[in-house]
């Protein structure tokens, strides 16, 4: 994943009724790894309670034959997490797992709520206290302060006081329940496997355990699973509004996931289409920055009937730490996930895909590379609009200052970049290379129009919110 | 540490005012780790809020130059577990950290509380969600919950609330806090190193880091370290009627602490003297078990005039993982941690020394590896009374049913030791024997009294209290 | 990779004349991970003599910070060694290091001796002692054993008693040197960073850490640099008949290197072009199996201008330890390391594009995934001969019996794979693509035609010759 | 283990004919763990030829149930490495392990030889190369080259070449070996189990596996065990001048073990005797140092009728990496290890007792301690004489330089430990202490007498011999 590339907050999963939920919860995880990298945890539920293990680093380091084993139970969630800047440190470890008045509750958050900081605030006035400063566990103290008798009225009373984007898996003693919010920001997909529910984020969670895709939790959905099946109920009116997040199939999800209903492999493609009808220029090859812009660079050379070139090689044992000598001979960082093939560059009209810039600093030395290896002319092309103002529903963008489109016009982005020429796809085609363009997507990063409205809005013109969020007690493990 | 022998909760340490103050906590809990060696935790305060560290395993695993690095700070806590029979389970991590309406708090906990479960039953009916089952998560919502404005008005109106034994430290945004509950049963002692305070359980990690003891913590007492200095305030009248453990003395302390304001060596020297002197019995030599019966066997030497002999051989490397043949030979457990030197019992009368007697079953093999050694009589001596009544304030002894005074007399206990003889300290050689004999000591373990009343009381002779315990939601991280 | 891919043996580097030589050689070995995941080992020498990091696993989990400060030195060399099946079991760590009469000498190797067991067994009658079963260590008895007063006259001497393949670097006290065996089987580049020299199976090696590529070794050539600069001898006549691994081309070696001289994406990409214009077929979609078929069906989609797709989605964190259910759901092998985009294939004719195949079981189960995601037709291009007869001279391909093309015709190899075609490359289309067309290839796992004679050559087409390799005793390290 | 502490050239031990060999083998090394800290392995033979685990690091921590399970088979060899300055640097790892002419072969050595290095010499002019410095590897040359047809000619042959300290376990594919030097420096039992037979450096070892201690096998003695079962020959003469390493009965083997045919816990109790018989204070109590000092401190106590106090406490956790404030405020160095318990000596004439002096720098901070803990005399007193010569046959003492008694006298010791007194042992008290007093011990370090010649004899008065000793090339191995 690029440094400078927007992040979103986390992937989930959720089974219940199968024999080893928690195997299947971790193969889950482990096909939506690229949601998150920082850390992972399961929440398994049994006869004797609740069992966990979460912790930073890999799935495939964090769980293991023992600690999976050690998990038995038929219903469990899971969770990854994005990944910070800090190395070792434990931050905010999902799925959050409490007991209150009415037994055990787990639960696993992807999203970002844009209240949370109130209802915190409100609710250490009244005497909470907080061990994470994750959103989910406002979420938890709503429902266990709830003045409603029944589990799901208190769930649904919460969930009314919550803004923002989340998609959510909860584990209770005896059931499984799936949330999304009104808006529907972020994925949720409901699967079966036998005689078994899962929940996931992306349904390429589902083909790796073999479960067979139902359909997306709706937005303002709660769906719940227990002995008796499974049922639904509403926590909001249909259709008030949707607010999908573009940014999931522009370039969070997998391309071999349904996104909100629909292929992400499709729309990417059918972007990289767009974007060729829109720019067409003289060349000789498309090479696409791997892997985010290689579904579009496949559309983008079938529309302009260039060839395809995969000119950038990645190294696929990247990932881990990297000593570099101390005095440093060159720029490591970019060399080591990649390397230009000079044959196929040299003395040509290069056409470089990706999906977005955000920062455009790595954009930047791969650019260099290409150039080094003998390409002629190198156009960038980006599949998605010009990213200009941050994201408050989960996506890691940097703050305004740093998105290099919210600054500066093409002229000096294509100096930035040391490139011929620069161009974006334009919303217009953006929106209509969606399958389901009548879709109601959330382009706030791009326009600007925040589809749920939150406090300090004026901030976003002057200096950033990001900050602001994490005015909350901070409260860090190693 | 023997399986069936008694096992307290845990060890406390804090420092105030020192650079580096985790690297000395950590040395602190090296020096306590006899204390707990199921997990440890250190959390720091610094600019940017808490940093914390928390595992299962050994301090020396779990703390390691980078992590003790990144915990930058001048006040820190931090907390040593004891070992249950869960192993790689991560359980009710300590110290516990929360953010709340004053800021952020921490808290690191030696004791048992009697009425945890009442009162956490209560915040859970007023909404209170808890993440672990430890007593301290009650304490804290205590706090969080109270009417009072200021922070120390607030802890004192908490404590009131609690019965039994704790000895804390409690780490704020500012400030380092000692307290010791009213009856003092866990030690909590104050000390100071250059212009930097510290508290620890034990004074050895006084010594260890060079720190000098000033005093106890007092039953009762509050003592506040912030950069005013040090101040006391009482949330409870002095001598309302101490019940030290008498435990701390026999077993549990490591004998170069001073416990309760004396020494610990001094106290188990003289408790092997008030022994020899009640049990005179023609012997050759006396045989101490290693390590809990050395300093009372030395006592016991010196008074009978009989030479002292270390005749069982510890292995200094048990402790880790160890693998038996599947056609296991023989019985491993005991022969990996001890082995008898035939030459120094071949043949020879043998008082065998040992500080107290639980279920029995280890001594049983000890005394199985002297016979097979050589030796042609085996009298077995324990430097304190029978114990025959299970521990509500933290020594975990096992039930009454396990308890092999409890059911049997002294005849059934040599028969079922195999020894020719077997003897008790009796509870007034016991007294005698404590330098502060006039101190009010708990002695319930070994005579039904329980200095704090608790709820199904009436328990205790019939079916055993201490499952009750766990009656509260189970919460378990691996 | 795949596990009935042809894997070779290792890949190998040096570097001689710069600071932090060991760091340097850990960066080469990292960007030719691909050559070998089994183990890898670095060895420096320095004033001291030599040191040595050598480890089973991965190079970013062997090598850290600690041990490459801890490996000063100006002059090492490194190598990775291929997968075998066995898990944790170290076997013939290399480079091999030892201590004789002119001094230290550590030797990497890439390739296979053919003459390996007669000498091993005639340096065994003489008295010679084997730490290890690698074909490394005969050369090196034989340098020790040689009659020859000068170093270099020794390794000449010996050389030219080797049969087979083999590229190697020796590091001795003062001087590195690299060799190619006069067939010039496997690749060994020369290279060049600021002042010092650099030696690697591939150029991605140099690439990585900025050298600059010089050079390839020649066939029979022994290229010496020491403080003297570089020089070169021959050991070998030169053009007596090179045997260049068209393999290599074909699928070892990183697209982005060079290889033997010419560009192996460039080669790929051709082989690609060849295969399309001899196997026409009417279709919608280029799939590649990714990344072993990603440059041929590049090159296959261009020629035969049909759209490529990148229909089967690789998960990048597969290689780690993998937990399935116990009650194993469904094939996970390959759902964990690819999924297929159903909209991509779904009612189409797919050609599926990849560079060989071996024993086609991890195919069979990519067609059965390509056919479950919807597709109306699969047919299959490989972009190489029918691999027919094992390699002597290195790669890892199983036995005659287990290679599909040598026992089943293109019919019964279709029903096999259950596609509705399956087409190679053919030989003279395989030779035309390369770029030196004029080269003189090994192509013995296509024709039998082993360039290099070997004992119980009869036993090829009755039983197979490689389980008779093994018969050097047995040595393995856990 | 103190750092100036003399510490012997490793542990080994063998068995053959038990199921799961390699985990009695284990735990033999585990209850010899005392022998070598640095590192450890285990060779196994069975059907596929041998197998090894071999590594750095303490037993409990180099195997595990997977790597144990692995090495299947019923006879194995196993030894245990003694620590030097280096930390993570793999030296010569044992058991050696080769295939040569007669099949497979392992060795692991207890010892030193004197003529290693001529040997050696000598065979690097002849063609032989090393993978290792240790002398082990001198002999399978040895054993390889021999002219002799049958193996245990070989053998005998080539242990007639050797000069010096060697315990030896040799595995074949067949049999179990066990050799003692001519002069029987190092211990070497031979005990049984069942129908197997096991070999170990101490009895201790087989005391923790249940196996029955037979005898010893003897100076100049060949052991062989196989299928027929065991048979014993001869390489040299009985009583030709033994020269049995008194050490071993002072300091380094365990008390428990049996050493020489002789009870160590009784030599040891002996020499404290000894040395109150001759060395009469007036004091209060006798403390040991604990461990080293413990034994002979019980004796000395039991002879002058003072009473034994342990007024040293060992940290029992200490051996572990350990994390210092970099603003160190103390030498923690012994802290870690000890603390005095201030009552035990406050106001007291105390006698300290240790086995031996070497460099005296940790008993002077040993001695600073006590001060500090209120002693109002200290009078050191060592039960053996003074080290004034360097071992060549094992121990590893430092070179004369460093060696205190060397180069002060009695007065001089004293002012540097700052005591008021210090007295040895007189050698003749010490053999009269010996069960076995008419033994032919070794005593080179107390009176320079070297029993086998060596070259360069004339050194040790001049500069010391030990450096001498690593001219060989140096090989390490991180």
């Amino acid at each position: 994943m690029f440094k400078d590339k927007p992040r979103e907050a986390c992937g989930v999963a959720g089974v219940y009724g199968a024999p080893e939920a928690s195997k299947l919860v971790y193969l889950m995880l482990y096909a939506m790894q690229h949601r998150g990298q920082e850390g992972a945890g399961i929440v398994v539920a049994n006869d004797r309670g609740f069992d966990a293990v979460r912790n930073t680093g890999l799935v495939a380091d964090i769980f293991n034959a023992d600690n999976l084993a050690a998990m038995a139970g038929v219903s469990a969630i899971g969770h990854v997490r994005y990944s910070t800047t800090g190395s070792s440190v434990e931050k905010n470890a999902q799925p959050i797992m409490v007991g209150y008045s009415r037994g055990n509750l787990a639960v696993a958050h992807n999203g970002n709520l844009v209240n949370a900081d109130e209802i915190h605030r409100e609710l250490e006035e009244y005497g909470s206290i907080f061990q994470t400063t994750a959103d989910t566990e406002v979420l938890i103290h709503l429902i266990a302060r709830s003045a409603e008798d029944d589990f799901l009225d208190a769930l649904t009373d919460s969930l009314k006081k919550l803004k923002g984007a989340y998609s959510l898996v909860l584990l209770t003693d005896d059931s499984l329940i799936a949330v999304r919010d009104p808006q529907g920001f972020r994925p949720l997909a409901l699967g079966k496997i036998k005689d078994a529910y899962v929940a996931a984020s992306e349904t390429c969670a589902f083909d790796l355990i073999g479960a067979e895709y139902i359909r997306d939790i709706e937005p303002g959905e709660i769906v719940i699973i227990d002995r008796k099946g499974m049922r639904s109920r509403r926590f909001a009116e249909k259709n008030t509004g949707e607010a999908l997040c573009i940014f999931e199939n522009i370039y969070f999800s997998r391309p071999d996931s349904w996104i909100f209903g629909h292929s992400c492999w499709e729309s990417r493609r059918r972007l990289g289409i767009m974007l060729a009808r829109e720019n067409k220029h003289a060349a000789d090859i498309v090479v696409p920055v791997p892997d985010s812009g290689v579904c579009a660079a496949i559309g983008f050379a079938e529309e302009s009937r260039l060839p395809f070139a995969m000119a950038l090689i990645r190294n696929h044992y990247v990932g881990r730490t990297f000593i570099e000598p101390s005095q440093s001979i060159r720029d490591f960082g970019v060399r080591l996930k990649f390397n230009c093939v000079r044959e196929a560059v040299k003395g040509k009209r290069v056409i470089v895909v990706d999906d977005s810039l955000v920062r455009g600093t790595t954009s930047r030395k791969i650019v260099s590379m290409i150039r080094q290896a003998g390409a002629r002319e190198i156009h960038m092309r980006l599949s998605s609009p010009p990213v200009k103002y941050p994201c408050f529903y989960g996506m890691d963008f940097p703050t305004r200052r740093e998105l290099i489109a919210a600054n500066h016009d093409l002229g000096q982005i294509a100096e930035f970049l040391q490139v011929d020429s620069v161009a974006y796809l334009s919303r217009e085609g953006m929106l209509k290379a969606m399958p389901n363009h009548e879709g109601n997507f959330c382009q706030a990063c791009f326009n600007g129009d925040y589809p749920v409205d939150f406090k300090n809005r004026q901030e976003i013109s002057g200096r950033d919110v990001k900050e602001k969020q994490v005015s909350r007690k901070r409260i860090t493990q190693i």
